[in-house]
């Protein structure tokens, strides 16, 4: 067996689907975990793909069996136990050996670890791998960031293991330290949008339009089929029909109406807040999912002021315009946060790559990307999505169907927050001009916080108001 | 003259104007600036009040201008400032001495300096103001923060220049260190929520109803007189009235539609999502901030676009019951922040005590919080104002004059964020069985993270999919 390339530690559910994926694709590893009885549980289910696998028993025999320069990949809790396991690895380290937290990590923390590992000429790498354990096994997206070193290290092992679109690797070096796990958690964000309109569609088609679940079904289906096609689009399908082994009845109606989170959605509405941006439908998201594990408290609600809504006169084709274009508005306000934080972080981010990255291997692949991508590299006015040419006809065509669902929506008592965010965002973003000018003036009434004039430069004031 | 019973350092705008209520009401304080150039000035201005106030050169001699045990209210900028100041000021005071910071802080630095004072047997205060320099100057709202002790040495001082509703002070001790700052953060993000959603009125009114600027303010007067009552509607109505004196047009006219934020807002936005919470309402508001500010952006996109929008046909009747309907919403949204905010950081706040200090004084002191504090007296079930008996009514009559306001503007394309929030998040919360089982099912497929079942306890998990 040839030299191992990379080291795993951590040997959970996306550590081991990593470490075989690897395996699988012909690159030597070597393989640990903190609690050793894991190991040859590991091991038995590696099967055939062993050979390149070299099992050892902790951590110092991991990084003993690594040549150097050393690449080791942590995939365990980004939070406390990845500061303690940088305590505990950092001492075993040598200049240029490059540490790779593969979580969901805050990205912050992740801008604070590289710079710790620099003070000791150590590499930390920030790797956003996207696509559940499907994915991380078979190929996953990966978004990576860290020093030209480590991704040179790094980029024949990620580009083997990576999900392929048209045969291009879906992984690339988006920029230094923090940028991968920034855009990977702007990826979950617009995923947290996508699951809830989707639910919201649900809703429409289920109870406002009073079809069976079957066809609820049929209809994802054919919407994948369509230029709405993408993975949680499939899932939905996949999801509406399963019956639930214990009750023969349809999984989705034994399922407690309570979403959990575990946090990368939260991240996106903080640092979007902090960019001076607002992701307002992905807020929506984060919010309906908030409201979801409020269950008693709903159910005292409902009782109070009833929960009858009235029926949807929608027809389908409506509907898909309609989420035709709540999807290019989800991405939209997404990438208006990596541009965001590509300018306060000088991250030089370029959209078209991420874009592309994301066609395949992670959670919001959708067909649409590849349109997005296009759009990008095309040069979107203002780097705003809302602006490309690409999407004008999307745009125009679907508005009129966006404004009928939510209208209809709101009418009946059917709530749609992600939909309607969508809606006046764009019915906001489209005024040249607004109605801050009121608000403005009333700060200044009651604070002095001065206003502009749109006839002159400069700040203005009162006294205006005696 | 008396000896001074509390020294203010910073004689800025709001420094000045609390100084001058204070020796107004007969305080003896003493008083001082970093710049001491300031000082004579602020004398001249407090003309006959002068004989209540000592002015001092230097923050040393306005702490040996103090009895002990010493209260020294600090009115400078609450971040670096501040903990700059604390350096300077720690080392020239004395066990059982009061710093109190009388800005708009992030709580999580009042409870850090609160943390730090307490090591060296000194306390600090987080004492919110809310009313701008007119308030400061003659009755302002007070959220405070801090020990027993603080409150004890305060409370006459406090209680003699807060405005007072039917006599009562509107000033309260609402918790230990931060609690103050906190509920003034939250105050202000309700203050947020109110101002985007009189914007949007006002764009109904004027743009969508085509009604002329005198009968909007006219409009705005009449509501002002009812139970929509509330300073914000008040300024509003003088606001649109006022003529820039430059133009002799309309000054709304002339205030470019852009408004800022200096973070309260955000603040709210951000404490909310991080408690679990998420008050839409008041995102709908920073967000409406946060995209005026984009004009350039709006003008490409409205010529991308058109910015058109249809008349509307409603009559001002449902208009003010939306508008009460959605302030109620918009209140128990910012006290269900309060409500977790006290649950995490064990402050106990008293919801009914806390809109009792924001019937006067305030900026968003309006009528209905006396109704409010009762309701919240009266009890509501799960501390929940939208459950409240006593606005019942006000929820049941209003939502269809919400749902037909919402219902017309989507359809008109008249951008209403705020107002369709606020339904949004009804419509949502009165749904018993909402459709997060969909979502739950989804992060299962991907992700293996659990659900709960409507039938069983436990988390529940696949391999249900093959």
């Amino acid at each position: 067996m040839s030299d191992p390339k990379i080291g795993i530690y951590g040997l959970g559910t996306m550590g081991a689907a990593l470490a075989l994926n690897m395996a699988d694709k012909g690159i030597a590893i070597a393989a640990s975990n903190r609690t050793a009885s894991v190991i040859p549980e590991f091991m038995e289910r590696a099967g055939d793909l062993a050979e390149n696998i070299t099992a050892v028993d902790d951590l110092k025999a991991l990084i003993d069996a690594l040549p150097k320069p050393r690449n080791l990949l942590a995939m365990i809790p980004s939070t406390g136990p990845m500061d303690a396991f940088l305590d505990d690895v950092i001492p075993m380290l040598e200049a240029g050996d490059t540490v790779i937290d593969a979580g969901n990590a805050d990205f912050h923390s992740t801008r604070a670890r590289a710079a710790r590992l620099a003070e000791h000429d150590l590499h930390f790498v920030g790797l956003g791998v996207s696509g559940g354990e499907e994915g991380a096994r078979h190929g996953p997206s990966m978004m990576m960031g860290g020093t030209d070193h480590s991704w040179s290290e790094l980029k024949p092992v990620l580009e083997k293991i990576a999900a392929k679109f048209d045969g291009a690797p879906c992984v690339d070096h988006l920029g230094p330290d923090g940028a991968g796990h920034f855009v990977k958690t702007v990826h979950n964000g617009i995923e947290y949008a996508d699951m809830q309109v989707i639910a919201e569609t649900y809703d429409i088609l289920r109870n406002g339009l009073g079809m069976d679940l079957p066809a609820v079904a049929d209809q994802f289906d054919a919407w994948n089929d369509g230029p709405l096609g993408s993975y949680l689009m499939e899932i939905t399908a996949k999801v509406l029909r399963y019956d639930d082994p214990e009750t023969g009845k349809p999984a989705v109606d034994v399922i407690r109406d309570s979403a959990g989170q575990k946090g990368t959605g939260r991240w996106t509405v903080i640092e979007a807040v902090k960019l001076g941006q607002s992701a307002t439908m992905i807020e929506a998201a984060v919010a309906g999912r908030a409201w979801s594990a409020e269950k008693p408290l709903r159910e005292l609600a409902a009782k109070a002021f009833g929960e009858d809504r009235g029926a949807l006169d929608l027809d389908v084709t409506t509907i898909e315009a309609a989420l035709r274009v709540a999807r290019v508005l989800e991405y939209a306000q997404g990438f208006r946060i990596l541009k965001a934080a590509s300018d306060e972080y000088d991250w030089n981010l370029d959209p078209a790559r991420i874009a592309e990255i994301w066609r395949a291997g992670c959670i919001i692949r959708a067909k649409m990307l590849d349109d997005i991508s296009a759009a990008f590299r095309d040069g979107a006015p203002e780097g705003q999505l809302l602006l490309a040419s690409a999407f004008r006809d999307t745009i125009q065509d679907g508005i009129p169907a966006l404004r009928q669902v939510v209208g209809t929506a709101v009418a009946a008592g059917l709530p749609v927050p992600a939909l309607a965010s969508a809606l006046a965002w764009y019915d906001t973003m489209r005024q040249s001009r607004g109605t801050a000018n009121v608000v403005q003036a009333q700060r200044d009434f009651f604070g002095r916080h001065g206003f502009e004039r749109l006839d002159a430069e400069g700040a203005h004031h009162g006294p205006w108001w005696d």
